[in-house]
């Protein structure tokens, strides 16, 4: 078998005016998808990061693409990313970016996968090592954010529920009230059984103030974690630490750095997550050394793929680190590709992150998939399970060339709103 | 697909004379091959330890396998190895026995993915990430040795030419001279291109002079190798290594753990690898903070299987480990799972060991397999690659029950020719 065409389509999706410690989201988000077409008819999609370097970068990879046999992943793997026989590669931005071959190399792998899974007639999930489970548990995860559901706003409302948008996808939520809300309805329209909170946002007490309300309107039973995506010093992170000890899950990227992280996990007792920290295979020595860290949220666009995602997953149990799963923007067959591998990691021990609740748009076949009680099924279907949408694709890609643009960039899109924005440290 | 019978032999082979820090090789080595049958008429080969307890094991996990889907490893690797999500498991020999359950998996899981790859016509090696490299490089694998090739000494010969058993196999080498010409042999009939010498038999100064004579016979660009299975002194090993710097392409586990092997590190100047200080997940961590080692000898039968290792290879990587491969006598069906599964690891970075030539019998169909310039060649053959012979496993089988062996005792075989020996500490 050999692939014999590589399509790679940019594609630009609305997505709300979410806040996070970077700024606001823009009304698109841009993704990439990618095609494999083999000699004997299979087709595999994969689906990345967006934007004009990763669209370079995998217009480059074509070539070393084209001609090979899609079961060959360790060569297609060289091919792409160079020497295995080396250590690997730090010079890699921390996310957003392609112009690490890594991540260039991730959504053809995927694509292969799940070429072999149509070949052989099995979910990708058996290609790595088989379904350790069929409901894959995914976190509700929960953003400050003005009023607005992104795009045009104008945006055709055939592939969401009119309630829905009127629920959580429209409604500003800039304060605890505002979250609590946004959570019942994940809760309820997705039967979420956990919940993430995006911070860095607002001041930190306020946002520990946000994690208590949540607690006191869904229990003891629901487990809360907040990210503040790093923004916080040592000593923030400690002292709000120390007060939510008890009630989060987990506390996400706190603060920057390894020597930061292992300082609040000396004092904090609650187990630190990342997917900032510790975002390379060259970042794992330093972060085993420090003890900085107590699980890892995984993402098999950043660590090269889904069957890397499994070897990560057996050296983050060598370690004691729990595993999660960190998430992007996304369309349906991201969605789908982190399901797979989480379905076939055994110690996949928290519910994954997933943004899919902010999507309204598709390039999937039959529209956006539905969280059954806040897991994604994995069933016998072959591959990954999803066809394109060839209109669906063709209308997010007009909106890609008409979005102008080029990137992800948080801080200028917050500017808009709030001139000479800068991001804070609290 | 359904596992509906799991067949479980005990064999032995016979094993000439051959000498290690341990004591004498008995005139037989005892295997144990695992057959897996599925309800759409597919087997699958597995090879593992020999002896009473690997039986044992095997026989209790055999109602833990009927009824699996092969496919669905991480869920039989569940119902053998236990929770998949606690720390690795620490209670476990180093070799020798399956009373470690990540043991009794690993056979299964290589018949598994035998299984697999005969449903999809594609070789083991591609179910493991893909044939990085189709020619698998071994090493020729020397060891001191007295006279006579083992069993009844009256084996049949249709399975060895009278050439080889009149070279290497039959002859005594006691002395750098005898493995000089032993190492012809291996590299004249096989086309090894690297070679190991199983030491800690000898006084340390005279196998030092075995390699400085292997290096005069085969010059400079000939790698050598030495494991005196950690029966050095740390004073020995520095003292040796120090000789032997500039000589050896690595030292394997000269000495005994990972505070004696971090101490050799420091002071001699050539890569330390190990099958014995680091032989367990669990072994990971302190290796790592103790910086004992270089090089790992991965072995599929040790640490659960060809996923597992392809996993550890990984790891190494993140170390910046090289990757090499420890052999115990195996007949052909490891020597096959050892080579798909070397094929699918970018970063072997060295030839794999293997005591194949010292074994003459087979169950395998067809005979011995015949190493290519010192490769074994993965080609598209589905599965592993080997049928059972029948008449040879029955053979085999009714050697085993004779032999009446339940473990491999080399200090008791060499204390029937010294009486009163024990291992020695140099």
């Amino acid at each position: 078998m050999k692939i014999v065409e590589m399509r790679i389509v940019p594609v630009a999706m609305a997505d709300p005016p979410l806040r996070s410690a970077f700024g606001l989201h823009a009304p698109y988000a841009l993704r990439t998808i990618v095609q494999l077409k083999t000699d004997d008819g299979l087709t595999g999609l994969g689906e990345t990061y967006g934007g004009a370097i990763p669209l370079r970068d995998l217009e480059a990879a074509r070539e070393r693409v084209i001609g090979q046999d899609p079961w060959h992943l360790t060569r297609i793997e060289a091919a792409i990313a160079g020497d295995p026989t080396a250590a690997p590669n730090k010079d890699r931005p921390w996310e957003g970016t392609l112009s690490s071959p890594v991540q260039s190399y991730s959504p053809i792998e995927v694509a292969c996968l799940d070429i072999i899974g149509k070949a052989t007639g099995r979910p990708v999930a058996d290609l790595l090592g088989g379904r350790y489970r069929s409901a894959v548990p995914f976190s509700a995860y929960l953003f400050y954010k003005h009023a607005g559901i992104g795009g045009t706003d104008g945006l055709a409302d055939a592939s969401i529920a009119a309630r829905e948008r009127d629920d959580y996808l429209a409604r500003e939520a800039l304060s605890p009230e505002g979250i609590v809300r946004q959570a019942e309805d994940f809760v309820r329209l997705f039967g979420f059984k956990s919940i993430k909170l995006k911070g860095g946002v607002l001041e930190p007490d306020r946002e520990a103030a946000t994690i208590l309300a949540m607690r006191e309107a869904f229990g003891p039973e629901m487990p809360l974690r907040i990210d503040p995506n790093c923004v916080w010093s040592v000593e923030t992170s400690i002292r709000i630490g120390l007060e939510l000890a008890g009630t989060l899950e987990y506390y996400e990227d706190p603060t920057d750095g390894k020597a930061n992280m292992a300082e609040v996990a000396r004092h904090v007792p609650i187990p630190l997550a990342t997917n900032m920290c510790t975002t390379s295979w060259s970042d794992i020595p330093e972060t085993v050394e420090r003890g900085a860290i107590h699980i890892l949220l995984s993402d098999h666009h950043l660590w090269g793929g889904l069957m890397p995602t499994v070897k990560l997953a057996q050296l983050c149990r060598v370690f004691g680190w729990g595993v999660s799963m960190h998430s992007n923007s996304h369309l349906g067959i991201s969605l789908m590709a982190m399901a797979h591998v989480a379905a076939a990691i055994p110690n996949l021990t928290y519910a994954c992150d997933t943004h899919y609740p902010w999507q309204v748009e598709e390039v999937i076949a039959g529209g956006k998939r539905r969280f059954e009680e806040g897991h994604i099924m994995i069933d016998d279907t072959p591959g990954l399970g999803v066809e394109l949408d060839e209109d669906a694709l063709a209308r997010l890609h007009e909106q890609y060339r008409k979005a102008g643009l080029a990137k992800r960039d948080d801080v200028a899109e917050m500017q808009k709103i709030q001139p000479g924005w800068q991001p804070v440290r609290w």
